[in-house]
């Protein structure tokens, strides 16, 4: 999380386009996207302690949990040396629900990191190259096309994400045990237990390593930021018709005209706009220079991470 | 919870057997079962609580999260009109891990439910009868069979949870979005959300309707716990013994000798352990009567029943 | 499935109760239900048979599958040498819906395998006691509880299913890779693959020889069976008279009657019915007598070993 | 698949650059990727066929599948007028590893769907525009941003495919039922049973329309296609290298070096290879030329089809 904060400052400011449906939508910074995923880390840190609360209880009870041969005098005191709470109540064994919170949060915590990494995996693109994770000069990125560096590691962390969300299902089935225990979640917990937590140690060390030394082009996020020509700027150019007292319907008609065609011709947006009658009829042309000033679009984000940090 | 909660009490001391892998194993009560179930479902709670917690944020951010238009300003006013928190950061939407963390834990509550239900499932069965859900008076249990009472409600709670185990799966699998958004999630969240919700609203509704209506059969659970002719005391005897000073190799032998035997034959374990001379060498007849003091086993009731409710 | 076949048609007239919901409902034969594994693992192996046709393909095509600096004839020679199929295409990597069929078969045999092991399970439990898995005799059942003989390759057979299944599952998600490859799979595929392969292994290994050395117990089918005094004739009963013309309802009302009567009472449902004046209007004693005859029952039995093997 | 097929033949001959880890990687033809789509739907309905075939079969064998009341022949003939075979032997109901069968069958099907989809998807993306869903001519991206085109079609088969994943997994928790059965697999296979058809079915048919419509811009494709200015051609260049007697480390460090430096600087990896002494001393400039030429990683693409139409 330090590292995902510290980057996250240091790329407060920088600009690149924001994208839905991995479709350019509007201008944000790439510290935005951080500060978004450190809120994120804190609600799986907050449901790691939660867990850990639940898991951190231990029993004495006896074979069926009535405290046949040993008093909970006994229970109590061999907890608090191990630093457990006893559990008010038991079987044989501490009820399931417990362990399945924790895998299931586990696999939350997963989730995040698989999304994270499914993030510099795009950014990481041919075509975007805004990020690259981190490429030791030695490496081989593909023994047989020497000019290759993929995001292998992002690759493995959304890989093991799989992994782990599959696991706390398993975790899940454990829970209807019968009557007082039967051991069939043994074989399972045996298994999925250690896997999840070494999946994901080794999940969040290795993105850790990727946030620490990933290469961000900032230039490049500028360049691609205004590789539409404007375009991007087309959702505030219709607020600002309505506001001046356009209907709506014709101006999202008119702009979304120049929208598709500059799109198709890969032609200018903003050259377009600012000389179509019918928009200048409503606003100037300072005013449509206006629309495009990519500064308007970011004035919050020190706001943003004020909530934040 | 209150269903169960008044159950709990009213049997309290009810003996039974407590079960492990299906056998036999030593005596408990019917009581503490329910007592078990509710420091789970409190445990539920809070977790449903946290979720709850977790959900209840807004966000009216913009496209991708960046207050393009609208000052965040606008949204703490809207989400406080809503009786919700704002995100302090979010792209075009609220992140996932939100939503995912409220479906596990619908699918860790109904895994909780299952675990009831297959407990009443199982003290249904023709050979146990200890236990029944409520069978209206002009209901019919088979068609074909008129003698038929089955759990059909509780086998459906167990089905049920299936259901929302598999959901919460999805759930999971809607967190790594594409950048500031895909709307990939949504198909998925019309049809699990609105599922999970009312399968678990209705599985709690019918399952407190089994608590409430069920009818235990304190006699059968007694006869039950005899079945066995004092097999189920074998661990206290073999405890007394060793305290006796007694070799613990020795007194498993001897002790797992008569059980295995007695089981075999259907004879009566008391009956062997009490004139087997090895073992009067240690006990006295009335010292082994004291080990067959189904008393002795359930001491702890209240204890445990003070530390839950 | 040697095993199951041998078991079967050793079993095959060995009368118990069918259960349905857990409740008595029907005589059947202890072979009866090995002939359905019997069948059910003819499916599976039909099963694996497809799966490993699936994946006994090879791939020689380079980078992105379009053979650039090499010829398909290439790869046939060495698919060929492989025993394996050439991929009529492929992308950097055989395509993962082979993998997913693979791992998905895999999950249906471990669900078989979970549904026979729960039977014994089932059966083994102390008030049924009609099969038991086989226990050394030096085997301790519980290290506490010197009577115990749990059912715990059994657990163990059905736990395991619980962690092919969730495999399987992320199997699932490795299909949808990007463009010609990603390698997310790949971390995925190194623990989910030996490890599902590695415990279907060992389940079918275990579960094997359990099927070989299980105690059957027909003498307590038999005890069990005539548990409910003729309660599980009813249905005959039911049929018998609305043949001779009474009305449905009229015979389900009477029937169930004497059923629920018999049920509480732990009465004789035989006894009652061959007294009651109005059944006795429509059937004679003999006739009555005819109802409960066991063998009418088992007629089929040698026809559906016909069908099955 | 008669549309995927149509599309493949199309745009056989479409170079575009393959793509692994999101990198491009080396020359194909957009036909060759829908090629391979078709194989996958071959085997996907292969699938289909085995899966009907395994559930199209029926049971009339009574309470507990003893035929306690009826004769075989009755099913046989019941069966056939239904068009199903009867099941060889049956419980209560047909065993659930059918459904299951047919359930993880439609998810391996849901997966390749999300798969071409998330293909879709990812060429649709601003930067890479080679491929575009149909889009309405009156139709709107997004309401906020006229400027939008959204692949909303594919991310909601993308999505759909986790819900048929999920269900999957639900029906293999149904096989191993209770003894002759019990009701708990029915509430779940009220839900996804006809969800999971629906899904498929609407995915399938969406999906078909969206490669029956969707834009493919051969123009972008190869623009991008010589984005890297050569760099896509070092494997070859890397191969004719070590075939003309350079040691391959010497010839991957030289290679790899004007890779990587071409990348940085987004310059031409041909010019400066070209010019290359070190290079120049084992290839002349128009050996080097050679190595650029498109056609020859296309020339095994009628192979392809070949084998696979």
């Amino acid at each position: 999380m330090d590292a995902v904060r510290e980057r996250a400052f240091r790329h407060k400011d920088a600009a690149m386009i924001g994208r839905t449906h991995g479709v350019h939508a509007e201008p944000m910074t790439f510290g935005l996207k951080l500060a978004l995923w450190h809120a994120e880390l804190q609600r799986q840190l907050a449901r790691l302690d939660c867990a850990r609360a639940t898991i951190a209880h231990g029993k004495l009870s006896g074979a069926v949990g009535a405290f046949s041969h040993l008093p909970p005098e006994v229970e109590e005191a061999v907890c608090a040396k191990l630093g457990l709470l006893p559990a008010p109540v038991s079987s044989q064994i501490l009820q399931r629900d417990r362990h399945a919170e924790v895998m299931t949060t586990l696999a939350l915590v997963a989730a995040s990191l698989e999304k994270f990494a499914t993030e510099i995996r795009a950014l990481q693109r041919t075509e975007l190259r805004e990020v690259e994770e981190p490429f030791g000069s030695g490496q081989k990125g593909s023994s047989a096309m020497p000019h290759k560096r993929n995001p292998v590691g992002c690759e493995q962390v959304a890989g093991l994400a799989r992994l782990v969300r599959a696991n706390a299902l398993a975790s899940l089935e454990n829970v209807a045990l019968w009557h007082e225990r039967d051991i069939s979640h043994s074989s399972v917990e045996r298994v999925i237990v250690p896997d999840s937590f070494l999946a994901l140690d080794h999940m969040l060390a290795r993105f850790t390593r990727i946030v620490k030394g990933m290469t961000v082009d900032e230039a490049r996020m500028r360049k691609n930021l205004d590789l539409g020509r404007g375009l991007v700027f087309s959702g505030r150019l219709l607020l600002e018709l309505t506001a001046r007292g356009m209907r709506r319907e014709d101006a999202y008609r008119v702009v979304q005209g120049h929208a598709m065609e500059a799109w198709k011709s890969e032609g200018d947006f903003r050259e377009r706009v600012t000389h179509d009658p019918e928009l200048r009829a409503v606003m100037s042309e300072s005013e449509i220079a206006d629309v495009f000033r990519l500064d308007r679009y970011l004035t919050h984000v020190d706001a943003i991470f004020a909530r934040v940090f």
